[in-house]
């Protein structure tokens, strides 16, 4: 779908973009002017090609030729996508588009890697504002498949669409989020988890390790697999996510977080997300899911025991101990 | 360990519980008023029993035995571990309790498994309030590893002992949550996603389905086998979490969630997080910690691509294009 692409900035996201592109026959150029630059992009293509060989038994693709180039107007020249891969700052951002459009075919997409920052700000002052969007990875990116997709004010439905195609032929999961907003939606939700979790440290409640493991040992293999909602769908049973929020609500008034500003949780919102929930899991039974959510529980648990990491590690260990019980009689 | 085991309240949890002690040899008391509640529980310890068959390899233990009761006095009289898994009502618990208590040997651990009330309110009115402890487990209980034990003010440091021992020798991951806390350390970090994904629900930023996808094809697949700060201690880069912090911590002054009470992000809690975080993951070096995270992506993903469901469906979606791409050739 993409034969060219430039990288602009090579650190952990911008060296993940390029082990993604050039494992999927993609050529990149790279333009990054720290001196130790190929170095570091060279220790993170080792790990993708590791992960890669281990990950996938379909054949791959002819990989792609990496570049690196001195200037931002010699890597885009040929480009027909530009990951921007730059620190969060609006200005150094806006420099690199400016350079990026004096020298690009005006056709190229130019695609922020921001975590956060509005695509309408960051169009605000281009010459073709319609060819940029955020595509928001998640580190590693040459494993995580989830790229949120962004437009602003400015940008064209026709960027957007091109870009869900050209994700999607890289092995990714594009999510296009509808709404422009602060931090879009995965970001939204690690934001608040780390705000609650600096005020457990800070009050001394748990460690950095407790509050790792109160994750890894219990809903993070919930959310490798299902979300939030498709989680407490099962938890409210045959009666679904209405009879869950019933049941759940009431804790919202509760001080069980330290941030507490929250929306109302009337009937208009309980029926919005029951309603969605239905659209989403609906043609399963609370049974069916069940069985998926063990089964996928199983296998991640099962990979994790082999590797004798976090929750696989205490199976192992307990399995260590039957083992021994049947020895000993 | 313990040999005889009773449970108050066969709902989800219950169950859970119910069916975890069953594998392991502990005899089963259940006290359950609900005239469906022995149908329930078949259903939940038919899902265990199944995904007990493909968890482990290891010979299991002979099953103990279940056994239904009309009243909770006879439920707990020859119990060693006395479980409360009833609705979260403290006065409902309380009334437990008493009931308990009027039949179980006084040396019987009384475990609530609250999500969220403290214990030293759950025990104020006990006889031995020494005994009793929150022993706070994940759905699927029979398969989730974690029980965040908590302790009430009056609660014995003997009780804590023995049911780390106790959970343990059920395959557990017990964390003793040394603090007493509203809502303990995982359902904070829950309450706290959950109060941001209302928001982003009401708001209409995303759907349900949004919100889960995402969580499970991203940061979900990281907190499946490292949490949130040993994520973002690779995220720092050979660093480390400091340089994290100095990344990450001007985000805490922008609007990247609704939840906006935070702690400073001042050199103490800056040292803090560090020297935790190096306590915790300090003997791997960044690089090792980046090879483990792929090593259990690369098995994770695969998992789920077996059973065709979330991140694993996108990669075998993948895999098929590449393969219809080869026969072309």
């Amino acid at each position: 779908m993409v034969h060219n692409a430039a990288v602009i900035g090579g650190g952990v996201i911008g060296a993940g973009w390029i082990a993604r592109f050039l494992h999927n026959g993609v050529n990149v150029a790279v333009f990054d002017p720290a001196p130790d630059a190929k170095q570091k992009i060279d220790v993170v293509l080792a790990n993708a090609a590791l992960a890669a060989k281990k990950l996938s038994d379909a054949p791959p693709r002819t990989p792609g030729k990496l570049n690196f180039f001195d200037t931002i107007e010699q890597a885009v020249v040929d480009a027909e996508l530009i990951v921007e891969a730059v620190p969060e700052q609006l200005e150094l951002k806006r420099s690199v588009y400016s350079q990026v459009e004096s020298a690009a075919d005006s056709k190229a997409l130019v695609a922020s890697s921001t975590s956060g920052i509005l695509p309408t700000k960051l169009q605000e002052k281009m010459q073709h504002p319609e060819r940029l969007l955020v595509a928001h990875p998640f580190n590693p990116v040459y494993l995580l498949p989830l790229v949120e997709l962004v437009g602003g004010e400015q940008t064209s439905s026709r960027t957007i669409e091109r870009a869900k195609e050209i994700y999607k032929d890289l092995g990714m999961h594009p999510l296009h989020v509808r709404k422009e907003i602060e931090a879009f939606i995965a970001d939204r939700l690690l934001e608040a988890v780390w705000r609650e979790a600096l005020w457990l440290v800070k009050d001394e409640v748990a460690t950095t390790e407790e509050i790792d493991d109160a994750i890894r040992y219990g809903f993070g293999l919930r959310w490798a697999q299902m979300g939030l909602f498709e989680t407490y769908r099962i938890a409210g049973g045959e009666k679904g996510m209405r009879h869950f929020i019933a049941q759940f609500g009431p804790c919202l008034k509760w001080p069980w977080t330290k941030l507490m500003d929250v929306p109302e949780l009337d009937d208009e919102l309980t029926d919005k997300i029951a309603s969605q929930s239905d659209q989403q899991s609906g043609r399963y039974s609370i049974g069916d899911l069940e069985r998926i959510r063990d089964e996928n529980l199983v296998g991640i648990l099962r990979v994790l025991e082999k590797n004798n990491w976090g929750a696989g590690k205490t199976l192992k260990d307990y399995e260590a101990k039957l083992n021994a019980e049947i020895e000993e009689k």
